[in-house]
């Protein structure tokens, strides 16, 4: 049951680092909506390794192939399944790493958990995972898109170690972003973060991060009260991508110094439309999307594996050192921003779907 | 679907602040776990309204009553019931909130969402409902002690506004944590927590703050790569407690500010146990518990209600200025200190639950 | 996760025969339904021992209080919970129970599986457990109402031990069927039902009959292949209920005595509606609701409990023999008609909601 | 969600008839049990067109390939998916359902549901897709053989039309059924049968019939009351096999003309086991199993695609009619027997894994 994440709109992941390939299958999804290959391949590509020169160079092209639920460009409302056969293995560079535990890694909790790993490349644990959640997140977002042809989800990387981007939640475009390797919002920050990425990466060091995100244009109403309210479920999709470490939405922990009067968000109508003169709330009250921008931060660690000795444990349970090898990010919010846009995506559209059964 | 959590160990809680009560079923709980009504009662007794002079002078002494599942102190393997039935209404306290939303509250979403409301006292949305919540908690917990009779979830008030405790996670005990109102785990700082919450009562104003929570003598192997990771599970959890706005683990947001050789944790050989020099990854890597302490913190936004004028607007959409009535905590903290352990407990009994199957 | 029911509109019973109470949870239900208690009586009153001079005589009159998630006779959206308190306890009778294993009952199997029981009435393994089931198909068959106000199910018992009912599927009304106690479509077979029963109680023995059931006017399009298939689901649903043993869809068991060109249903125009010429698809095709009479027949073996000395076990592992005693059904079917009802109700109720997910 | 079984041990398939391919994603498998590509193959081999001259003559090698999730023999624990691809397309002789319904098969249902509909080979509807379902259930056997390495599945046909097999519950074999292509237990009626099928095909009619099959040494204790008793979700598991119409468990609709004394099964010791003198509850009481045999049976339509003119309608909403072409199953039985049994050993490993979660 570790692998599947929706209610409704329901995703199942499968794949080993350097098994025969990974891949997802959709369960759920509505007919009738346009989809191709080409669109679920244009947000892979954002994610693939080698893309640029600040990310890992394996050269992994990760080609979609939808496999089912799709004829003629529109979705049969049957399930959809979509593979990336794995193609650039070097197994060998992991040679060491299956009888030594890499700190801060999943290779020890793997051996408590199942008895066994598959240890090349990370096995289940590697990033490569993620594919299947891109390629689905495309799939969600055309349901969406269908439906609220107005509606935007914008991820950044608004930091990196110490450098912040200034770009404010109303300013930050998609342009600017996906115009950069780093995929900041902030332009003047660009060439600052790529130097201190190659600097680690010259290093054999890594570097932590934030990713912004935010939703755009979002119907009022979805979000499901008490457990699943929407913040609950943004926060379990975005806590499952590998080296999160926490989760804010709206005024985030920043809260926490805040009084009553500070930080409440003012009513006022728009015409119409019930809206709030400011956004402490994040688009969120109650666990409902009430129709402002929906605000997100999510941190990141910087990444585990090191091309430096680090002091470790090997499984015969005796104290040993180790050291990097195979091909790394030093900084993986580069390659998490479709990431993080993917599991919002999917994370609403399962909950628009609730909202369909709630109200028809 | 809205209202349940859990995979195997799985709870629904029913319920509206102003309706005839409230309740808990909890499906999937293992046979011949002991528990008793009192068990339930004494964590019940922790989060209810009345309980000390910061918290909201509404007299609710919320007795649980078990009416299935439960044979002579022992489970019975089949649905365990728990009903609280309400007693102290002051409805009329809330006839203007009928007609008009509350700002940063759930009342308009609440509308957007159904189409209708039960607005006396909060309905549904009202912090009422997490009884269920504490009364099922409690139940995990025994499952839990019966299979790790060492284990403990200690959650304290780690800060309101700009009042720090200085306690480590490593110090903070129940003892202390309990011998004082506020539950702060740092008896430096109770006088000064305390002299603030009365302050923002008396100014019709409210505070925000954080609350800590350490899970000691958790066994390595829980949590379910790769959507139900532990950590991502718990944040689902902690962030679905009303008023949350942020969830971080182990070295959370601090974690983007550091590089891969200061955020790793060293592994070294204790006996023949596994253990880590440091603890930044909060006790869980790869989404799977390691054996370490779970480090958890989580966010909270001053309570929405205020006896201030607010501008808002009314159901039939024009502005207007709204001032709470009705009996509130001026700061929510101290009661979710209980709520925040039965949410941690009720996570790691499902997941405990989920590894019996994975592994006999 | 034993006691609930359905993807969307999500029922969880609860209670023991001779515990506190029964119940159920109703999660998912949509806003705006109207539903009153009366409505839930009136099914329950269907339900009830007592009724007539061929049930049981306990006297449980079974009074439905709604404790949430409906507001002056709508519903909110939020769960329903219903209680029905336990009164006419008789556990006395019951005394043997506790350590001899009634033959073909599930005193046994439930040791085997949770090694604790509460043998008083039954316990969990008490038809008293589908009052939650018809208290909750009372809300489904609301919802249905509301979307599809010509939709009707109608149940009745066909057999009882050698007798059999001539009314056609198309000829049963829910008129005839509730003029009499035995609660068959044919009113000519009537006494001989009655007398039957009446001989088989005197005589301390029991009867097996066969329940039918038609749903009319369902709209097209209702279930979810591949495996939540309408018939396959409807499956699930009725062999949920206490002492089936068979059932059928359609053509039923005749089906495999005939050949390709007996069996199909031509299909033709009637004005722009689909319609078949025969049915002996039963209104399902490839697991879809196909607009035409839904038609089902279960069967139940006669009740367990016999006033007649049986060959039996007791939990200490020795032969023995055991007579019953308590007050029993010696025939559960005309009792069991409104459970088949509500349980064709739910099982619509939940398809009709998945539906609305997959198609605007 | 159409696509999913299992709570726990939960598979999706996906495919359509003349797609890519067909394949299915196996969640929550055990780590560490021994399974290969052949043990899968080998059962699907028994599923696959071509195999004999009674079945379909469609060349589909129907060739398996484990693409995650097992490591050198051994489960991983982590999501199996399995793959088979596509070959021998002739969508040419399914021009003509594009736009025509084929009388009692799945074309009209599907139009109606999704607006849409993969009409090549019957699209999603094609038995093609309990290929996944074979595959998975080859898994589930090896998890359960692992546990109860006694445990046996045996299906077998035991009626074609108006020809019966003699063969009892207790006689039946694996190597007699596997003996003949009929897929029958009782060597006498081989050629009867035989010579049935061929009969139909010839003159482009079809045959139904019923298969049995019997669960040998299952562990008491599985089985999940109230709603998923075992008996429940194995109507629910085996209904949803294509042109099923009917499930029995037990004396099935036998039990209706019986009385209790005739109906009950005594306890007697068996040393220190309770044992059943007969067995009609079918193994399972109470919606949990008892230790005996479990003994089921299916009731089989006749396969709806005829070689012969039929009477129907067309998209366009005009009558018609309509002759079948491409390659067909004159009788589907056979070729069933292997899926019967893939959805047994499904069902039980789900409610094996379930009980590990209830009692350890």
């Amino acid at each position: 049951m570790s692998s599947s994440f929706g209610h409704i709109f329901r995703i199942s992941t499968w794949g080993e680092s350097h098994g025969k390939g990974v891949g997802v299958v959709i369960d759920g999804c509505p007919s009738l909506v346009p989809i191709t290959q080409e669109i679920i391949q244009r947000e892979l590509d954002r994610r693939r390794p080698g893309q640029s020169s600040i990310v890992t160079p394996r050269n992994e092209n990760d080609e979609a192939v939808i496999l089912s639920g799709v004829l003629d460009g529109q979705t049969l409302g049957t399930p959809i399944a979509i593979n990336i056969m794995n193609k650039d293995h070097q197994s060998s560079a992991y040679d060491e790493m299956a009888v030594t535990y890499r700190p801060s890694h999943a290779d020890y909790t793997y051996d408590a958990k199942y008895g066994i790993r598959a240890w090349a490349g990370g096995g289940r644990s590697s990033a490569r995972e993620t594919i299947g959640r891109v390629a689905a997140g495309a799939v969600a977002k055309a349901v969406m898109l269908q439906a609220f042809p107005e509606m935007e989800v914008v991820a950044w990387v608004s930091s990196i170690h110490d450098i912040q981007a200034k770009t404010d939640w109303t300013e930050a475009t998609a342009d600017v972003i996906e115009s950069n390797i780093v995929r900041t919002a902030d332009a003047s920050v660009v060439d600052a973060m790529i130097t201190a990425i190659e600097a680690a990466k010259t290093a054999g060091n890594s570097l932590g991060g934030v990713v912004q995100c935010v939703v755009r244009n979002c119907p009022p109403g979805l979000g499901d009260p008490v457990f699943d309210k929407l913040d609950a479920t943004l926060a379990h999709a975005l806590m499952s991508i590998p080296a999160t470490k926490a989760f804010a939405v709206g005024s985030g922990f920043d809260a926490a110094m805040m009084m009553g009067s500070e930080h409440n968000d003012a009513f006022y109508m728009d015409g119409d439309r019930v809206r709030t003169k400011t956004n402490r709330s994040g688009g969120i009250q109650g666990g409902i999307s009430n129709g402002e921008d929906i605000l997100i931060k999510l941190g990141f660690k910087p990444t585990a594996t090191l091309m430096l000795d680090q002091e470790t444990v090997n499984q015969s349970g005796e104290d040993t050192t180790l050291k990097g090898k195979g091909r790394h990010d030093a900084c993986v919010l580069p390659r998490a921003v479709p990431i993080v846009e993917a599991m919002v995506w999917l994370t609403l559209c399962d909950h628009y779907l609730r909202q369909r059964c709630q109200r028809s």
